[in-house]
């Protein structure tokens, strides 16, 4: 268990983002790759417009970074569906080597994770690590179709609609990984389905802990620490909990759920989901390291594997945090 | 895309396997670790039972390699249950570095190829690949609760009651991991959610022509080739599939869906559920490197990526399967 630095040049070669309206409509709307006036992507119903965000979304990464298909030994993917079928479905005539992941909210994070590690062992080429979300597949697996109109305490978080996609090789382009630290899942007995954040916070501060502690870096040292998709509330326990252990993690954090839309948009805690982290990490995070605002940044993807049949039976809900370090040197 | 053959030494180190009734009174009873005698191993729900088969099936697995919980550096687990909740919950206590995986039935050979890469790449130093099925859980998630007492049809495949875990590292037991071949998504249209084995055919066959064609080598240059879980008619499927092709899998090419129960059980097409080519390698692929019975195995772990709400939306079922080639020398 610990940190692992990568051994060779594994970079961020290419990312790509598809998402629905009120994302466009919120605080990146020119940066998206596209995005659709209705949320349905041209399809009957709202899990193939999922499926079609993630086919879409890798056509543009693959176009963006100038590769063919040929040029992708491997996708790492997976999305908040039962039997994620979004990435199954959205990605299967690519005919590409697949590896399907449920890490809920983190699974943007572990793909890249998983991507950057057999990249740099040379197992393969390059990757791609893509997953989605969508508002009206996951409000009605998870909580109530939205049809229902339920009113939304003011912790819930609003599923993204959005694929992010991110391409990972050996490539020279400017944000590289320089290491990574998988999460553990903690479970601090949160059984708020409307409350993620109270979820995730806790497996965020283990992960940057166990980060800080065996670096022995400080928060500060970092240009940026970006989590998500903790929301506000999140947010605010995380800074609570590493405080209590001497962790200032300062204004340098900032949180995917927070980003994402405007105030205006009454997201309430803020956005979730697995397209929420996939959309900060492509127009947030490789758009400044792009622009060269940062050198050095950790991206914290936080899951809350939240099961509605798991909390009817009386369970809390593990949350779990993987953590990569980005560099604008190799 | 290709075969990644290993740099280092990377071995199954031990394997630990906890069952259902039913399996425990098939072919191969005296070989698991552990059984409960109502399925429920003293648990409220069959929800709640899975999680303790995993629970369980990782303690006997450290036991029986004589590790600590500390030896482990990260899991790879999966399981059939939305949200993949009994491998979350099952191996919550243990706060090891964590990755969920979704493939279906092919999850053991997906986790058994992630740890062996990860630990070839010298990135974690010992990895535990663990998923279960349980036949009451997988019922009533994706067709009917068992006590509906619904007709099966004879292409209908028992959910094997389940939990298999495999500790790979670079340690000097007898079965050595000497290349992979990850899946590749194959969908032929098929739509019947009680014919698993032709879902996932095409896509062994995939693998298989793969594999042969970019090795050189034929099947019976291995003793053994190990499916899984394909059952009885999705093992004809694959031998017709292969057959068209000029190759011929011989007669050593053998099920994990066909050699779990003994033919009075009445399972119709055979074993499927992640746990079944889990127990198939627990049980049958791993005693006999042991036995020193075979020296050279190719184990093909296949999937159905199926879900109720794709289907019901006109989708048919696509299927996966991955590789691994076992030897008993270095």
């Amino acid at each position: 268990m610990g940190i692992i630095k990568l051994k060779n040049r594994v970079c961020v070669s290419a990312v790509a983002s598809v998402c629905g309206k009120k994302e466009y409509d919120g605080a990146f709307g020119e940066l998206y790759d596209e995005y659709s006036e209705d949320d349905t992507f041209g399809k009957k119903t709202f899990e193939q417009a999922e499926e079609e965000m993630q086919r879409r979304c890798f056509a543009h990464a693959l176009k963006k970074g100038g590769f063919d298909l040929s040029d992708i030994d491997a996708i790492f993917a997976g999305d908040l569906m039962n039997q994620c079928t979004a990435s199954s479905y959205g990605l299967l005539e690519y005919g590409r080597q697949y590896f399907g992941l449920f890490g809920a909210c983190s699974t943007m994070a572990e793909a890249v994770l998983l991507s950057a590690l057999t990249v740099d062992g040379g197992y393969f080429k390059r990757c791609a690590a893509i997953v989605s979300s969508h508002n009206c597949t996951a409000e009605r697996q998870f909580r109530m179709p939205i049809e229902y109109g339920g009113q939304r305490t003011p912790t819930a978080q609003w599923t993204v609609t959005g694929s992010g996609c991110a391409i990972i090789d050996t490539g020279v382009y400017g944000m590289y990984v320089k290491g990574v630290l998988p999460g553990v899942p903690v479970d601090r007995g949160v059984s708020d389905a409307a409350n993620m954040g109270a979820a995730m916070a806790p497996a965020a501060a283990d992960t940057l802990k166990r980060f800080f502690d065996e670096s022995g870096r400080k928060p500060n040292d970092f240009d940026l620490i970006l989590t998500g998709d903790l929301g506000g509330e999140g947010h605010g326990l995380l800074t609570e909990l590493l405080s209590y252990e001497g962790c200032d993690l300062g204004a340098d954090h900032l949180d995917c759920g927070m980003l994402l839309y405007k105030p205006e948009q009454d997201v309430h805690s803020g956005g979730s989901g697995c397209g929420c982290s996939a959309l900060g990490l492509a127009v947030y995070l490789f758009e400044r390291f792009k622009n060269k605002e940062i050198k050095n940044a950790l991206f914290v993807g936080t899951g809350a594997l939240m099961s509605p049949m798991a909390v009817a039976q009386g369970h809390s809900i593990p949350g779990i945090a993987h953590l990569i370090h980005f560099s604008s040197e190799v």
